[in-house]
């Protein structure tokens, strides 16, 4: 997609989103385990934390670029869900207001959202819990935000140091969150099902004792490394 | 209050309380809805959290002003607790030390005290889970303190970013803290009040489907500043 | 114990764990509690925190030295586990990458490991959860680690601020984490034991309303200081 | 001075400020001395740094309460200021965005203005520094703002955690920026130059080798409190 | 680009760089008036600061994505500068290292490039300093760091928060750095060339007196918005 | 040295320092050099940064382990200060207060020490500059401390993520801080000269414009490896 020079005030309504097989197979698989089938890329920093220990989430990104303090585009946003989707919020500068809460949330639910991954804050923490809602954000936060600026829907965003394209997979759990472009989600998606696959044996033989030193085969490399045993 | 011009070693006795049926009222809403209600203002810092996730209060403030590794005036402050109160307690510098354990936090319930809000650490969080005490900290943190130095108790604080006077209504949840001046405690809760019964049909109406975007009559303000829709 | 010039690519098979029984007497008593008795020394900082908010641990020191985003030295240290240790993991530089998972918990639990205290990340905390494994670390994060590089096991380490050697004794619990050396592992434990008892009757003597004020015999010493009550 | 209900869109046009010879007096010290001479409260978070290392000021206090992203109110504010004054700028939540560059700063020196201090980001940095008006700030951002939501100007602020009212002297160097309540500007100012001349001498005393152990008499202070000399 | 499934391992050789002509014009502008000319985008996040307060720069760039403590992509990075480039080093996590050194340095200066923009670390500054080589980064650190494990050349990287895509001009002065997308190149330029033009007789207005309030017409505004002032 | 139960409240008076030959062979060298000498250990965090950008030592450690707000330990060490030792200062808590300041530069000046290396806050910054006595510090802040509560002298210390124990030569620069262990300086300082040497020509080859790829024969490891050149 060419952007024009100003990048705000856009909302995107054409939007491609990954397959959606690819989608529910990815969703399967945990964070850890789709990163490391991408060649352990694609995961957004560990300051995005889920509101609640059990949250989880996969679908397909609309993306939002909001202003500080400034919560309007969520609302715009909200237009552009289609069931199935993940908001990804991203602000233009760093803010931990508290942009999103319960009645966004209902209005997301309402359209079929998955939940919602913000650069920023969230508050009525509470409420959103009950509804079980996740959210992945940057702070909890009761400061409100106002209608004023600009921003846009479903452009290429940076959040939290990852870019997102609208339509790519989003994947969230306990242990962070992964995108997956959307033109990879099947391969993806199959490399995981592999990586699982071989895993699946590995916890009962190094519950057995086995040790991944002889397993993985790591002690020609580690002594050809010059590791040395010393009592 | 006029401070000498050493603000420290002073303990002020009578404070003015907010009144008691204005704290009540306030005791029944959110922070975030105190926030607003008081135009945006008056939140602590999103780095106080809860220790446990339920924890929540609401209470007149006792202040105290901490030194650095040293809790000798929160002894202080306990005798200056009435049923009711909240502690606030700020410190001269930032420090996260264990300030407060449970033993202090059995003496502030024996007193009536609701909780404590603090901008450091605390310790024997397993015990303050299970005597249910609410503690709002920057830390949590194993750091035994000392009681050489003198603070002061009931002087104006500033703890984490907000202006505490004694006496002014602190109410906490997991959403964060918020400080209402005493002497708008009646005025904030009215407006609180006022918001809540406003915000009551609003979920039902976001659940059904109506967006913000028609409910809150957003399409032509955004249409002026210049929102393109393209596909 | 001397070590080389390069102090890396190192493993001693060989150390002097504390003594059991000391161990064992440890591991009855809180941190908070331990780094008192210590003379309030030998705590890591507070941004270790535990993975699940019941995780608790004592036992002795298996330590480790990482390079950044590579974990082959977890495997190597596997090896040398006995049962009682806990895996204390510092690394080269600050890196918060996901240098343990649940298929190195499964070997560390099959070692006969009581847990993991790592200035880094982790990830399946999902799996480390409900496996019931003790892990203390600097962050959550699904980012993968290699396998290139040699760090050490068995050498002192720094970890989260506080020195580390091998055998020495490690508490954690939802208060942070302490250190104590192997050599003074038992006047340690008879030190927390005393200090345990003296507490014993505090709790009552403070909720019957008696303030540490006069308990401890403050007041004197307060006055001295230079308080003064206002009103 | 009671402030309504909601404290943001009022701009108060008259406010007390300290005696002018007292904070003459004032700008002949340093900020540590000053804030000794207080009892060492009144400062600033460090997090504030002078844009360039040779930065210093010394005036009344115009205080400014900005949302974050937007400036309008520095605009609002520098109707306000007098000869002599600083601009002390809070924000209500925490925002690094550019709020301030050359072209406030030609309005603000053409009003009398003798600096800034502003608990956010300020850009143009080298005109700043080639014009001499000192800044200190908590960042350093290129990103602009934009002129669309009310703060307020001259009411009570809260400024990298020192409370700050209208009026106050604020003091800053490369030390940090401490702030001096107008009423005691006076007594401050007396009770810093007693201090200062009180260590007049200490320089060369230490310098001909005197500890300071010996000067000030800690020799039996410390082996009372059980300082132990080893060999 | 389309991009494998791995995107590590890649060295693409041919990029289209922005127009000469239009990098020139841009070399000509401020960071803050660049990024105001693109809409208030593109700008990466404060924690990236210059080495010396008057490095500056403005060239094409040549990506690099980084592995943790590894800087063996830097030299591979190397030879596909082309005189006029800035290398944009990302890292795959946070990292602080010392990728980057005086012999690096000569290698790019060598090759013709203008300078390093580097989210991590980098050492030898002193004589980085000397050699007026301007580098941006996140941290200064003497940590070096090993050449073991395969990154990327040339393929799109968020660093400090901006999406950077080889070829794209990237600006970079005291007040932070600012990415303008290749296409976008000449149109940034007659913006900022416009903007810089009409900024131009400002100055002399501000400083005879003239207030923004009144040159910006901002009074209406403020009053319709309920801007009210006090005595 | 065996410390007792309660390391603090002593003042080891008899240190054994590295050999005052090794010291001054390691001056010549940068600490970028040094800690790669080692074997890419030793160095303390990069939060520790010089008061002035010139500022450079080495010399033998004087340890002081500080409580939180308290510099009375500095005033004890002063007196174990022998010509051309560098005082290295830790805290039982993380803790910015300004523990030094001119007086006790001057003591420590006419005592012989080469520097501070202080993991807290100093002040007099000014002073220092001009009196030409590097500190690295983790803070610049005015705050001033109390002398009430014992730390400890000569003792080992973890100051910025690095065990120091008196008598080990501590190198600084403003690429950051490295400790060399006494009984290694030897060793070390010969590595380094040995590393400098031959490194010698290496600028002069980079700037005539051979590759590292080349010159360090990479070529083959990279392809190894799998990177894939594309056009």
């Amino acid at each position: 997609m060419t952007l024009p020079l100003n990048q705000l005030g856009i909302v995107k309504r054409t939007i491609t989103r990954a397959d959606r097989a690819a989608v529910e197979k990815l969703s399967r698989f945990g964070v850890a385990t789709i990163h490391e089938a991408m060649g352990r890329v694609g995961l957004m920093q560990p300051c995005l934390r889920p509101i609640y220990s059990s949250a989880r989430l996969c679908g397909t990104a609309v993306t939002v670029l909001l202003q500080p303090g400034d919560n309007w585009m969520l609302h715009v946003a909200a237009e552009q869900i289609q069931p199935g989707d993940v908001v990804v919020a991203a602000c233009t500068t760093q803010n931990q207001d508290g942009f999103f809460g319960d009645l966004l949330a209902t209005s997301f639910m309402a359209r079929g959202a998955k939940g919602l991954i913000i650069d920023g804050g969230v508050r009525d923490v509470k409420d959103l819990t009950e509804m079980n809602f996740p959210v992945f954000s940057r702070a909890i936060h009761a400061k409100g935000t106002i209608k004023a600026t600009l921003g846009s829907v479903n452009i290429p965003v940076v959040c939290a140091g990852a870019q997102v394209n609208p339509g790519d997979v989003v994947i969230a759990d306990i242990d962070g969150v992964v995108v997956v472009p959307a033109a990879l989600a099947q391969q993806v998606a199959d490399a995981a099902e592999a990586r699982e696959a071989n895993e699946g044996d590995k916890r009962a033989i190094f519950a057995s004792g086995v040790l991944g030193l002889d397993y993985y085969k790591m002690r020609e490399g580690l002594a050809k490394a010059g590791l040395k045993y010393i009592d």
